[in-house]
């Protein structure tokens, strides 16, 4: 029983210190720290599989901290796999605790013809079923609701919708709200890129904001250039477009490779680049700095935008947020596209562009598409900025994805088999496996879903459906026994498949 | 001075009654109706042109109201054109309160042959010229702001986001908030016509439903059938679909000619219609139930969609609200599009499409093109209707722009060249003008907008860029005396083009 409330015990409060932060973050702040700590000696190899943790009031004693705490921490680690309790006995280390699964490496290489989006049905069935509430969201394409300061910014969309003037619902209609427009351009600007509030372009999240790019780049028939695997949003853009997709190679962890890009721009003359630089989806990679200058560089000797999908950049691991291409862009080749959906308001709908020359091409075609984005939203977000504590919120929101993908891949280790190779993404919530040859994701699809557990299987991310073998599995929700259990049972199903 | 002061205390005062209702209508609503009664004394003739007015003492005695009571309603009458106070003297019927100026009433004749929308440069920047504050409406596509109960939306919102569960966000992607989708689908029922909550996908404004309606029915090159004149937005979205429009014969109050539109059927084979069948933008005009009967059973015949934009429907003078074409599409070809920005909440981008046999298609559609609309603006507006009030509301707003037409009848009646023809529709906030032969709409509206006035010249409203001497006005704002001199500035305007 405990095995089963605790750890949701400790996820709620995970949640509740994320949300309101302030004096709470102190005291529940203690038990993780300790978690980690052990946590690295266990990955450290200090402890062992099998070692019998001190007892907890030993441990309490050491660290100066009480047994609740003590406890806390115990049920986070057991939650992420790291020990077991055994019943009268205490905690010890778990068998499983230090194995890593293999990692992914090698560039994908696509074939390099053009051809004609056409998604098959089951695509879209696939990523319908990962909107019930009882499955296990491994296929979702977003972070738990729970890590999100919702209720903050519920207040704040309360107090600032009932001052809003009525008439800013006619002001933003050209860009969106000037003053939420001048907040995001604060944030790149902080990120050391030139930007004004005139440069960009509010929209129903990034998504509206890619296809708008793509609308305003391209003609039908064109064709566009493609990580591989890519993100099937892309794919249904390109689709719904009437465009062909070029596939470039890419690699795992480092993007695009640039020659076959040259290659490819020389020999097949696309129209434009749909690319995620940063944190990749599915991949999890992100393209270095070099690269991408080099990137945009050789962009603006053909003069070929690239729509840069960077929704991921502000979820990063390591010190610094990892610049987009746009960072590179002097001539305006870029239109970047961002959102808050995954970093602080799924449900608000607000993301922008930062379309460089299409700037005032973007704003028209989001006036005769859909007018604006929803004024209280971005009234709200906008208000949220100001106040501050954005940056502490996204500080919490990193250390939780890192922590829970950490917490992911040793439960890859402990029930996949061992031939499964994996990307580790230094931020996001997505990591890319492959599965044994021969396993088909699509199947696993569907029985894991049968056990209400959702998978984003490989071939939905490619325009000829291939990655058979491969899955996108999603970390975004803090880790509970329900996580564990589904986990073991999809190692469980990928064996039946074998 | 006080011509200048009052009408603007009274416009904030009857926006205060919309906004709030509750024990305030009562006291507001009698000087309206004592106003409203006499101005229908001097619409009748038994007021006329130079009369003078009973004073002020002997009104209040003779309706048992007070003095100020008496007051407000003179102010109105004074606002709306129809008497004028003379120094000293009291107040006097106004010289053309009861000129009417001409009624528009042939059928529009468009070449039949179809055409790839192109529409030029000039189209955005007269559109994008409407948004600031200063500038006197009539060239808006919105009503005021000030007719909403947005402090009373505000307030649903506020208290609706801080109790929504996180996980809604993600639960409503596929077609909407489940419960808003509810709520719209008994409003349907309650005008007699059959609807699920199933049946509806919520989008961003109308305008996405329409887009969305437009992709899911043609293929680039098809030829799509609009009026003539026609809401530009349907034309910007062909442009933007690569599609060709055909434009059929269209009466000012009546809507499409079937005869016409039998016959392009035939020879032409569009792929689908796009129309707007009650209160038609900008004509005003209306489709009788009959007619659009035949409509919907002719297009069934052909197997051709009709997407139907509805978002005027609501605005209805007379006693009841016109039906859809909707209302009589058994099988499915009808794509029915309303949202709620013209009715409610203009700034919450809360949209929805009916799109019969499409449904499936749409929401594929709408997930993969911007999500869904913003979750908070759903769960507001849902919670909105489910406490009731707003077919209160609704009343109001239709008794205040049926007012507001009328008033700005009257002053066209003042300002306007005799030769001057207009329509005026029984509903909405549109009423379609034609100048005199030989002056240039456009030419005005750029003289116009020097004087901080917008209009909407009938050119925008024409794939060909015809209706070159005709003028879409919006009386959708609280009249005061800034418009009563922006209509007298536009009047002498026309009259230097003739």
């Amino acid at each position: 029983m405990r095995f089963k409330q605790i750890p949701f015990a400790w996820a709620r409060a995970g949640s509740r210190r994320l949300s309101w932060g302030g004096e709470r973050d102190l005291a529940l702040k203690r038990y993780e720290a300790l978690a980690d700590e052990i946590a690295a000696a266990i990955l450290a190899g200090t402890l062992r599989a099998g070692d019998r943790l001190p007892s907890v009031r030993a441990t309490a004693a050491g660290h100066g901290v009480n047994a609740s705490t003590v406890f806390q921490a115990y049920y986070l680690l057991e939650a992420r796999g790291l020990i077991r309790a055994r019943p009268r006995s205490g905690y010890f280390v778990a068998d499983a605790a230090t194995e890593t699964p293999r990692a992914l490496d090698a560039a994908s290489a696509p074939d390099s013809e053009s051809i004609a989006v056409d998604l098959p049905e089951r695509v879209y069935a696939i990523l319908e079923a990962t909107t019930k509430r009882e499955v296990v969201p491994f296929g979702s394409a977003f972070p738990s609701p729970e890590l999100f300061p919702l209720q903050r910014l519920a207040k704040t969309l309360a107090a600032t919708v009932q001052k809003l003037d009525p008439r800013v619902s006619v002001e933003t209609l050209i860009q969106g709200s000037a003053q939420l427009r001048r907040q995001i351009a604060r944030r790149y600007v902080a990120d050391g890129i030139a930007m004004q509030a005139d440069d960009l372009v509010v929209t129903n999240g990034a998504m509206e904001a890619l296809n708008l790019c793509l609308t305003a780049v391209t003609e039908p028939g064109d064709a566009v250039v493609i990580e591989s695997p890519t993100f099937y949003a892309a794919l249904q853009a390109l689709e719904r477009h009437r465009l062909r997709a070029i596939e470039v190679p890419t690699h795992p962890n480092e993007g695009i490779e640039l020659d076959a890009l040259a290659d490819l721009l020389k020999r097949r003359r696309p129209r434009a680049l749909w690319l995620m630089t940063n944190f990749q989806n599915p991949l999890g990679g992100t393209m270095s700095e070099a690269k991408k200058r080099d990137l945009v560089a050789l962009l603006a000797r053909h003069g070929t935008p690239l729509i840069e999908d960077d929704v991921y950049g502000e979820l990063y691991f390591d010190a610094q947020r990892p610049k987009p291409a746009k960072a590179f862009d002097s001539e305006g080749w870029v239109l970047h596209c961002s959102s808050f959906s995954k970093c602080l308001a799924p449900g608000y709908r607000v993301g922008w562009a930062a379309p460089g020359r299409y700037v005032r091409e973007i704003a028209r075609l989001k006036l005769s598409t859909s007018l604006t984005a929803s004024v209280p939203a971005e009234a709200a977000l906008a208000a949220f900025l100001e106040r501050g504590g954005y940056d502490r919120h996204l500080r919490g929101l990193r250390r939780a994805l890192a922590r829970q993908q950490q917490t992911m891949i040793a439960a890859i280790a402990r029930h996949f088999p061992a031939a499964t190779r994996i990307t580790r993404p230094r931020g996001g919530y997505f990591l890319w496996a492959e599965l044994p040859r021969g396993v088909d994701a699509v199947e696993l699809h569907r029985r894991a879903l049968a056990r209400n557990i959702s998978t984003a299987p490989g071939p939905i991310f490619s325009s000829r459906g291939e990655y058979t073998n491969f899955l996108r599995l999603n970390y975004g929700s803090p880790w509970d026994a329900r996580a564990e259990e589904a986990m073991a049972i999809l190692g469980k199903l990928v064996r039946s498949l074998l």
